[in-house]
Protein backbone atom coordinates (compact mmCIF):
# COMPACT_ATOMS: atom_id res chain seq x y z
CA UNK A 1 0.00 0.00 0.00
CA UNK A 2 2.54 2.65 0.36
CA UNK A 3 3.18 5.16 -1.89
CA UNK A 4 7.05 3.87 -2.10
CA UNK A 5 6.35 0.32 -3.55
CA UNK A 6 8.14 0.86 -6.84
CA UNK A 7 10.35 3.86 -8.05
CA UNK A 8 7.82 4.89 -11.03
CA UNK A 9 5.58 5.40 -8.18
CA UNK A 10 7.97 7.58 -5.46
CA UNK A 11 8.88 9.74 -9.01
CA UNK A 12 5.65 10.10 -10.27
CA UNK A 13 4.18 11.34 -6.44
CA UNK A 14 7.23 13.41 -6.28
CA UNK A 15 6.38 15.55 -8.93
CA UNK A 16 2.88 15.34 -7.97
CA UNK A 17 4.19 17.01 -4.94
CA UNK A 18 6.39 18.90 -7.47
CA UNK A 19 3.80 20.46 -9.13
CA UNK A 20 1.57 21.21 -5.75
CA UNK A 21 4.54 23.68 -4.98
CA UNK A 22 5.10 25.36 -8.05
CA UNK A 23 1.14 25.86 -8.13
CA UNK A 24 1.11 27.43 -4.27
CA UNK A 25 3.97 29.22 -5.61
CA UNK A 26 2.34 30.97 -8.68
CA UNK A 27 -1.01 31.50 -6.03
CA UNK A 28 1.55 33.76 -3.65
CA UNK A 29 3.50 35.02 -5.98
CA UNK A 30 -0.15 36.25 -7.46
CA UNK A 31 -1.59 37.17 -3.98
CA UNK A 32 1.97 39.51 -3.37
CA UNK A 33 1.74 41.18 -6.75
CA UNK A 34 -2.51 42.12 -6.43
CA UNK A 35 -1.64 42.99 -2.71
CA UNK A 36 0.88 45.44 -3.73
CA UNK A 37 -0.83 46.66 -6.54
CA UNK A 38 -4.36 47.37 -4.59
CA UNK A 39 -2.07 49.67 -1.88
CA UNK A 40 -0.06 51.33 -4.87
CA UNK A 41 -3.58 52.32 -6.47
CA UNK A 42 -5.45 53.58 -3.00
CA UNK A 43 -1.73 55.77 -2.79
CA UNK A 44 -1.52 56.97 -6.15
CA UNK A 45 -5.62 57.05 -6.54
CA UNK A 46 -5.45 54.69 -9.67
CA UNK A 47 -8.74 53.69 -10.29
CA UNK A 48 -7.50 51.65 -13.48
CA UNK A 49 -5.14 49.83 -11.56
CA UNK A 50 -7.25 49.50 -9.19
CA UNK A 51 -9.80 47.66 -11.60
CA UNK A 52 -7.31 45.34 -12.91
CA UNK A 53 -6.69 44.15 -9.18
CA UNK A 54 -10.59 43.21 -8.72
CA UNK A 55 -10.32 41.50 -12.14
CA UNK A 56 -7.00 39.49 -11.63
CA UNK A 57 -8.26 38.00 -8.43
CA UNK A 58 -10.12 35.67 -10.33
CA UNK A 59 -7.27 34.01 -11.34
CA UNK A 60 -6.13 33.48 -8.01
CA UNK A 61 -9.58 31.78 -7.14
CA UNK A 62 -9.04 29.86 -10.56
CA UNK A 63 -5.66 28.28 -9.22
CA UNK A 64 -7.41 27.55 -5.75
CA UNK A 65 -9.97 25.70 -7.62
CA UNK A 66 -6.96 23.83 -9.44
CA UNK A 67 -5.47 22.89 -6.44
CA UNK A 68 -8.40 21.27 -4.62
CA UNK A 69 -9.23 19.18 -7.94
CA UNK A 70 -5.21 18.16 -8.05
CA UNK A 71 -5.26 17.06 -4.38
CA UNK A 72 -8.37 15.10 -4.64
CA UNK A 73 -7.09 12.94 -7.40
CA UNK A 74 -3.78 12.66 -5.53
CA UNK A 75 -5.27 11.53 -2.72
CA UNK A 76 -7.30 9.21 -4.31
CA UNK A 77 -4.96 7.39 -6.72
CA UNK A 78 -1.52 7.98 -4.94
CA UNK A 79 -3.55 7.69 -1.68
CA UNK A 80 -0.33 8.99 -0.08
CA UNK A 81 0.60 8.31 3.83
CA UNK A 82 2.16 10.00 6.99
CA UNK A 83 4.70 13.34 5.77
CA UNK A 84 3.06 12.97 2.29
CA UNK A 85 -0.15 13.18 3.24
CA UNK A 86 0.30 15.86 5.54
CA UNK A 87 2.71 17.66 2.51
CA UNK A 88 -0.80 17.30 0.37
CA UNK A 89 -3.30 18.46 3.43
CA UNK A 90 -0.67 21.46 3.90
CA UNK A 91 -1.19 22.72 -0.08
CA UNK A 92 -4.89 22.68 0.20
CA UNK A 93 -4.74 24.61 3.71
CA UNK A 94 -2.40 27.32 2.24
CA UNK A 95 -4.25 27.51 -1.14
CA UNK A 96 -7.14 28.29 1.20
CA UNK A 97 -5.38 30.87 3.14
CA UNK A 98 -4.08 32.59 -0.47
CA UNK A 99 -7.45 32.79 -1.84
CA UNK A 100 -8.46 35.00 1.03
CA UNK A 101 -5.63 36.88 0.98
CA UNK A 102 -6.49 37.87 -2.63
CA UNK A 103 -9.95 38.21 -1.41
CA UNK A 104 -8.91 41.02 0.82
CA UNK A 105 -6.59 42.65 -2.21
CA UNK A 106 -9.41 42.95 -4.18
CA UNK A 107 -11.61 44.73 -1.34
CA UNK A 108 -8.66 46.87 -0.78
CA UNK A 109 -8.85 47.81 -4.59
CA UNK A 110 -12.57 48.27 -4.66
CA UNK A 111 -12.70 50.64 -1.56
CA UNK A 112 -9.62 52.27 -3.72
CA UNK A 113 -11.95 53.23 -6.44
CA UNK A 114 -14.87 54.63 -4.65
CA UNK A 115 -12.12 56.65 -1.96
CA UNK A 116 -10.72 57.84 -5.98
CA UNK A 117 -14.46 59.49 -6.58
CA UNK A 118 -14.09 61.37 -3.27
CA UNK A 119 -12.11 63.80 -2.14
CA UNK A 120 -8.96 62.83 -0.19
CA UNK A 121 -8.53 63.04 3.28
CA UNK A 122 -5.50 63.90 5.43
CA UNK A 123 -3.10 61.47 4.03
CA UNK A 124 -3.09 58.35 6.39
CA UNK A 125 0.86 56.91 5.93
CA UNK A 126 0.02 54.26 8.42
CA UNK A 127 -1.37 52.13 5.65
CA UNK A 128 1.24 51.86 3.15
CA UNK A 129 3.74 51.05 6.28
CA UNK A 130 1.22 48.15 7.18
CA UNK A 131 0.61 47.31 3.41
CA UNK A 132 4.53 46.80 2.83
CA UNK A 133 4.68 44.75 5.71
CA UNK A 134 1.86 42.73 5.32
CA UNK A 135 3.33 41.99 1.79
CA UNK A 136 7.35 41.16 3.87
CA UNK A 137 5.36 38.67 5.53
CA UNK A 138 3.65 37.25 2.77
CA UNK A 139 6.61 37.25 0.74
CA UNK A 140 8.37 35.45 3.70
CA UNK A 141 5.98 32.61 4.32
CA UNK A 142 6.01 31.69 0.56
CA UNK A 143 9.60 31.43 0.95
CA UNK A 144 9.61 29.56 3.49
CA UNK A 145 7.12 27.31 2.21
CA UNK A 146 9.23 27.07 -1.10
CA UNK A 147 12.05 26.11 1.49
CA UNK A 148 10.50 23.96 3.70
CA UNK A 149 12.26 26.20 6.23
CA UNK A 150 10.37 26.83 9.25
CA UNK A 151 13.23 28.72 11.71
CA UNK A 152 11.85 31.40 8.86
CA UNK A 153 8.38 30.35 8.96
CA UNK A 154 8.37 31.42 12.71
CA UNK A 155 10.41 34.20 12.38
CA UNK A 156 7.64 35.54 9.67
CA UNK A 157 4.97 34.65 12.20
CA UNK A 158 6.44 36.93 15.29
CA UNK A 159 6.47 40.15 12.79
CA UNK A 160 2.78 40.11 12.48
CA UNK A 161 2.46 41.63 15.85
CA UNK A 162 3.81 44.96 13.69
CA UNK A 163 0.87 44.57 11.59
CA UNK A 164 -1.39 44.45 14.67
CA UNK A 165 0.02 47.26 16.37
CA UNK A 166 0.21 49.38 13.64
CA UNK A 167 -3.74 48.39 12.70
CA UNK A 168 -4.58 49.57 16.32
CA UNK A 169 -2.60 53.35 16.07
CA UNK A 170 -4.35 53.35 12.56
CA UNK A 171 -7.42 52.76 14.53
CA UNK A 172 -7.36 55.75 16.89
CA UNK A 173 -5.84 57.95 14.01
CA UNK A 174 -8.75 57.44 11.89
CA UNK A 175 -11.47 57.81 14.98
CA UNK A 176 -9.66 61.60 15.63
CA UNK A 177 -9.99 62.48 11.89
CA UNK A 178 -13.85 61.56 11.79
CA UNK A 179 -14.23 63.38 14.86
CA UNK A 180 -12.58 66.37 13.66
CA UNK A 181 -14.50 66.60 10.37
CA UNK A 182 -17.97 64.38 10.70
CA UNK A 183 -17.19 64.68 6.50
CA UNK A 184 -14.43 62.62 6.74
CA UNK A 185 -16.38 60.00 8.28
CA UNK A 186 -17.33 57.93 4.74
CA UNK A 187 -13.73 58.40 4.27
CA UNK A 188 -12.45 57.50 7.21
CA UNK A 189 -14.62 54.39 7.64
CA UNK A 190 -13.46 53.00 4.18
CA UNK A 191 -10.05 53.70 5.59
CA UNK A 192 -10.66 51.61 8.54
CA UNK A 193 -11.82 48.49 6.93
CA UNK A 194 -8.62 49.02 4.61
CA UNK A 195 -6.85 48.31 7.40
CA UNK A 196 -8.84 45.81 8.34
CA UNK A 197 -8.30 44.29 5.86
CA UNK A 198 -4.14 44.38 5.71
CA UNK A 199 -4.60 43.29 9.06
CA UNK A 200 -6.61 40.11 7.88
CA UNK A 201 -4.12 39.30 5.58
CA UNK A 202 -1.44 39.34 8.07
CA UNK A 203 -3.15 36.84 9.62
CA UNK A 204 -3.85 34.41 7.07
CA UNK A 205 -0.25 34.90 6.40
CA UNK A 206 0.40 33.85 10.43
CA UNK A 207 -1.67 30.45 9.39
CA UNK A 208 0.43 30.02 6.45
CA UNK A 209 3.68 29.88 8.48
CA UNK A 210 1.94 27.78 11.31
CA UNK A 211 1.10 25.02 8.68
CA UNK A 212 4.67 25.22 7.33
CA UNK A 213 5.86 24.77 10.93
CA UNK A 214 3.55 21.86 11.50
CA UNK A 215 4.74 20.38 8.15
CA UNK A 216 8.54 20.54 9.10
CA UNK A 217 8.50 19.53 12.87
CA UNK A 218 4.97 17.49 13.22
CA UNK A 219 3.86 19.63 15.47
CA UNK A 220 2.04 22.86 16.46
CA UNK A 221 3.66 26.45 16.95
CA UNK A 222 3.35 26.28 20.59
CA UNK A 223 3.46 29.73 21.52
CA UNK A 224 0.24 31.09 21.25
CA UNK A 225 0.15 33.09 17.98
CA UNK A 226 0.13 36.69 17.88
CA UNK A 227 -3.06 38.71 18.15
CA UNK A 228 -2.60 42.25 18.42
CA UNK A 229 -5.75 43.77 18.07
CA UNK A 230 -6.26 45.36 21.10
CA UNK A 231 -9.28 48.65 19.34
CA UNK A 232 -11.23 47.46 22.21
CA UNK A 233 -9.40 48.14 24.71
CA UNK A 234 -8.29 51.45 22.82
CA UNK A 235 -11.87 52.49 22.66
CA UNK A 236 -13.04 51.10 25.24
CA UNK A 237 -11.09 53.55 27.86
CA UNK B 1 -8.32 -1.50 -2.82
CA UNK B 2 -11.91 -0.11 -2.88
CA UNK B 3 -13.21 0.58 0.44
CA UNK B 4 -16.30 -1.55 0.13
CA UNK B 5 -14.35 -4.84 -0.28
CA UNK B 6 -15.77 -6.33 2.76
CA UNK B 7 -18.97 -5.70 4.85
CA UNK B 8 -16.30 -5.21 7.73
CA UNK B 9 -14.59 -2.25 6.72
CA UNK B 10 -17.94 -0.51 4.76
CA UNK B 11 -19.68 -1.01 8.43
CA UNK B 12 -16.23 0.93 9.88
CA UNK B 13 -16.05 3.42 7.52
CA UNK B 14 -19.82 4.23 7.48
CA UNK B 15 -19.65 5.04 11.24
CA UNK B 16 -16.05 7.07 10.63
CA UNK B 17 -18.33 9.00 8.27
CA UNK B 18 -21.44 9.44 10.89
CA UNK B 19 -18.68 10.24 13.44
CA UNK B 20 -17.83 12.86 11.31
CA UNK B 21 -21.37 14.54 10.80
CA UNK B 22 -21.94 13.82 14.48
CA UNK B 23 -18.95 16.09 15.54
CA UNK B 24 -19.99 18.35 12.24
CA UNK B 25 -23.17 19.04 14.39
CA UNK B 26 -21.90 19.87 17.25
CA UNK B 27 -19.72 22.35 16.26
CA UNK B 28 -22.17 24.05 13.88
CA UNK B 29 -24.85 23.89 16.75
CA UNK B 30 -22.17 25.89 19.07
CA UNK B 31 -21.55 28.50 16.32
CA UNK B 32 -25.18 28.62 16.10
CA UNK B 33 -25.70 28.97 19.81
CA UNK B 34 -22.28 31.34 19.95
CA UNK B 35 -23.76 33.51 17.42
CA UNK B 36 -27.01 33.54 19.01
CA UNK B 37 -25.40 34.72 22.29
CA UNK B 38 -23.35 36.82 21.06
CA UNK B 39 -26.00 39.28 19.84
CA UNK B 40 -28.39 38.68 22.80
CA UNK B 41 -24.88 40.16 24.96
CA UNK B 42 -25.10 42.82 22.73
CA UNK B 43 -28.52 43.77 22.69
CA UNK B 44 -28.97 43.14 26.57
CA UNK B 45 -25.89 44.65 27.37
CA UNK B 46 -24.64 41.47 29.21
CA UNK B 47 -21.01 41.46 29.48
CA UNK B 48 -20.80 38.40 31.40
CA UNK B 49 -23.24 36.61 28.78
CA UNK B 50 -20.56 38.27 26.34
CA UNK B 51 -17.45 36.69 28.00
CA UNK B 52 -18.78 33.26 28.10
CA UNK B 53 -19.38 33.50 24.26
CA UNK B 54 -15.65 34.28 24.50
CA UNK B 55 -14.50 31.68 26.50
CA UNK B 56 -16.64 29.32 25.02
CA UNK B 57 -14.84 29.32 21.38
CA UNK B 58 -12.00 27.05 22.24
CA UNK B 59 -14.89 24.61 22.23
CA UNK B 60 -15.41 25.27 18.78
CA UNK B 61 -11.45 25.34 17.64
CA UNK B 62 -10.89 21.75 19.74
CA UNK B 63 -13.64 20.23 17.57
CA UNK B 64 -12.27 21.55 14.63
CA UNK B 65 -8.70 20.32 15.83
CA UNK B 66 -10.50 16.77 16.20
CA UNK B 67 -11.96 16.61 12.66
CA UNK B 68 -8.67 17.24 11.66
CA UNK B 69 -6.67 14.73 13.17
CA UNK B 70 -9.82 12.25 12.13
CA UNK B 71 -9.97 13.18 8.78
CA UNK B 72 -6.28 12.46 8.41
CA UNK B 73 -6.42 9.25 10.04
CA UNK B 74 -9.51 8.20 8.12
CA UNK B 75 -7.69 9.71 4.51
CA UNK B 76 -4.45 7.40 6.02
CA UNK B 77 -6.23 4.15 7.21
CA UNK B 78 -9.34 4.12 4.56
CA UNK B 79 -8.10 5.68 1.59
CA UNK B 80 -11.27 6.33 0.33
CA UNK B 81 -12.36 7.11 -3.56
CA UNK B 82 -14.89 8.79 -5.46
CA UNK B 83 -18.01 9.95 -3.25
CA UNK B 84 -16.53 8.30 0.01
CA UNK B 85 -13.30 10.97 -0.86
CA UNK B 86 -15.96 13.85 -1.59
CA UNK B 87 -17.50 13.49 2.09
CA UNK B 88 -14.53 13.64 3.80
CA UNK B 89 -13.15 16.95 2.32
CA UNK B 90 -16.71 18.14 2.62
CA UNK B 91 -16.10 18.06 6.31
CA UNK B 92 -12.62 19.23 6.51
CA UNK B 93 -13.93 22.28 4.72
CA UNK B 94 -17.27 22.61 6.48
CA UNK B 95 -15.14 22.65 9.66
CA UNK B 96 -13.23 25.26 8.60
CA UNK B 97 -15.94 27.54 7.99
CA UNK B 98 -17.67 26.59 11.44
CA UNK B 99 -14.52 27.29 12.97
CA UNK B 100 -14.38 31.22 11.49
CA UNK B 101 -18.47 31.42 12.00
CA UNK B 102 -17.40 31.04 15.86
CA UNK B 103 -14.48 33.24 15.83
CA UNK B 104 -17.15 36.04 14.13
CA UNK B 105 -18.92 35.50 17.21
CA UNK B 106 -16.43 35.75 19.24
CA UNK B 107 -15.41 39.34 18.16
CA UNK B 108 -19.06 39.98 18.77
CA UNK B 109 -19.16 38.97 21.87
CA UNK B 110 -15.38 41.16 22.57
CA UNK B 111 -16.96 44.48 20.87
CA UNK B 112 -20.38 43.75 22.63
CA UNK B 113 -18.00 43.81 25.75
CA UNK B 114 -16.68 47.05 25.01
CA UNK B 115 -19.87 48.52 23.64
CA UNK B 116 -21.53 48.22 26.98
CA UNK B 117 -18.76 50.04 29.02
CA UNK B 118 -19.89 52.79 26.92
CA UNK B 119 -22.91 54.87 26.91
CA UNK B 120 -25.91 53.24 24.73
CA UNK B 121 -25.70 54.42 20.82
CA UNK B 122 -29.72 55.15 19.34
CA UNK B 123 -30.88 51.63 19.17
CA UNK B 124 -29.62 50.10 16.24
CA UNK B 125 -32.22 47.73 15.28
CA UNK B 126 -30.67 46.23 12.01
CA UNK B 127 -28.11 44.24 13.89
CA UNK B 128 -30.61 41.76 15.91
CA UNK B 129 -32.12 41.81 12.62
CA UNK B 130 -29.38 40.79 10.40
CA UNK B 131 -28.22 38.22 13.48
CA UNK B 132 -31.68 36.65 13.50
CA UNK B 133 -31.51 36.14 9.43
CA UNK B 134 -27.96 35.35 9.49
CA UNK B 135 -28.64 32.31 12.43
CA UNK B 136 -31.27 31.06 10.85
CA UNK B 137 -29.04 30.84 7.55
CA UNK B 138 -26.48 28.86 9.70
CA UNK B 139 -29.08 26.71 11.36
CA UNK B 140 -30.72 25.84 7.44
CA UNK B 141 -26.85 24.62 6.32
CA UNK B 142 -26.19 22.75 9.05
CA UNK B 143 -29.78 20.93 8.55
CA UNK B 144 -29.20 20.75 5.05
CA UNK B 145 -26.19 19.29 5.93
CA UNK B 146 -27.52 16.54 8.16
CA UNK B 147 -30.28 15.29 5.42
CA UNK B 148 -27.59 16.03 2.41
CA UNK B 149 -30.39 18.01 0.94
CA UNK B 150 -29.27 20.08 -1.64
CA UNK B 151 -32.31 21.91 -2.55
CA UNK B 152 -32.36 22.99 1.14
CA UNK B 153 -29.33 24.33 0.62
CA UNK B 154 -29.90 25.97 -2.57
CA UNK B 155 -32.43 27.89 -0.58
CA UNK B 156 -30.98 29.13 2.04
CA UNK B 157 -27.64 30.08 0.09
CA UNK B 158 -30.43 32.62 -1.77
CA UNK B 159 -31.15 34.08 2.01
CA UNK B 160 -27.70 35.49 2.21
CA UNK B 161 -29.19 38.03 0.04
CA UNK B 162 -31.15 39.76 2.58
CA UNK B 163 -28.33 39.40 5.27
CA UNK B 164 -26.25 41.91 2.90
CA UNK B 165 -29.09 43.81 1.90
CA UNK B 166 -29.65 44.59 5.74
CA UNK B 167 -25.46 45.17 5.77
CA UNK B 168 -25.52 48.05 3.13
CA UNK B 169 -28.59 49.67 5.28
CA UNK B 170 -27.00 49.13 8.40
CA UNK B 171 -23.41 50.59 6.65
CA UNK B 172 -25.85 53.97 5.88
CA UNK B 173 -27.48 54.39 9.13
CA UNK B 174 -24.51 53.96 11.12
CA UNK B 175 -22.59 56.83 9.20
CA UNK B 176 -25.79 58.78 9.67
CA UNK B 177 -25.21 58.64 13.33
CA UNK B 178 -21.96 59.63 13.23
CA UNK B 179 -22.32 62.72 11.65
CA UNK B 180 -25.09 63.45 13.48
CA UNK B 181 -23.08 63.47 16.34
CA UNK B 182 -19.23 62.72 16.23
CA UNK B 183 -19.73 61.07 20.18
CA UNK B 184 -21.23 58.53 18.68
CA UNK B 185 -18.51 57.57 15.92
CA UNK B 186 -16.49 55.36 18.72
CA UNK B 187 -19.83 52.98 19.63
CA UNK B 188 -20.90 52.80 15.71
CA UNK B 189 -17.67 51.98 14.48
CA UNK B 190 -17.78 49.29 16.58
CA UNK B 191 -21.43 48.52 15.31
CA UNK B 192 -20.25 48.27 11.77
CA UNK B 193 -17.66 45.99 12.84
CA UNK B 194 -20.41 43.84 14.14
CA UNK B 195 -22.81 44.56 11.25
CA UNK B 196 -19.66 43.24 8.88
CA UNK B 197 -18.95 40.28 10.84
CA UNK B 198 -22.32 39.22 10.83
CA UNK B 199 -22.46 39.43 7.10
CA UNK B 200 -18.88 37.37 6.88
CA UNK B 201 -20.93 34.65 8.90
CA UNK B 202 -23.56 34.63 6.36
CA UNK B 203 -20.87 34.35 3.86
CA UNK B 204 -19.31 31.61 5.41
CA UNK B 205 -23.02 29.76 5.86
CA UNK B 206 -23.37 30.07 2.01
CA UNK B 207 -20.08 28.27 1.36
CA UNK B 208 -21.29 25.55 3.24
CA UNK B 209 -24.46 25.23 0.85
CA UNK B 210 -22.36 25.43 -2.00
CA UNK B 211 -20.21 22.52 -0.62
CA UNK B 212 -23.53 20.35 0.25
CA UNK B 213 -24.44 21.07 -3.29
CA UNK B 214 -21.44 19.91 -4.63
CA UNK B 215 -21.45 16.73 -2.14
CA UNK B 216 -24.37 15.75 -3.11
CA UNK B 217 -24.82 16.79 -6.57
CA UNK B 218 -20.86 16.41 -8.05
CA UNK B 219 -21.68 20.04 -9.59
CA UNK B 220 -21.18 23.39 -7.86
CA UNK B 221 -23.52 25.51 -7.88
CA UNK B 222 -23.45 27.39 -10.97
CA UNK B 223 -25.85 31.03 -10.44
CA UNK B 224 -22.91 33.31 -9.40
CA UNK B 225 -22.88 33.63 -5.78
CA UNK B 226 -25.02 36.09 -3.99
CA UNK B 227 -22.97 39.10 -2.67
CA UNK B 228 -24.21 41.95 -1.85
CA UNK B 229 -21.78 44.32 -0.32
CA UNK B 230 -22.77 47.50 -1.86
CA UNK B 231 -21.67 49.98 0.63
CA UNK B 232 -18.98 50.94 -1.72
CA UNK B 233 -21.66 52.51 -4.02
CA UNK B 234 -23.33 53.73 -1.11
CA UNK B 235 -20.62 56.25 -0.11
CA UNK B 236 -19.13 56.71 -3.70
CA UNK B 237 -22.39 58.49 -4.41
Amino acid sequence: MSTKSTDHIVKSFDSDLQHLSQVIAEMGGLAESQLSAAIDALIKRDSELAARVVQSDKRIDDLEQEIANFTVRILALRQPMAQDLREVIAAIKIASDLERIGDYAKNIAKRAIILNQQSPVRPVNSIPRMGAIAQQIVKGVLDAYIEKDADRAQAVWRRDEDVDEMYNSLFRELLTYMMEDPRNIGACTHLLFIGKNIERIGDHATNIAEIIYFLVHGKSLDESRPKGDTTNVAVGN
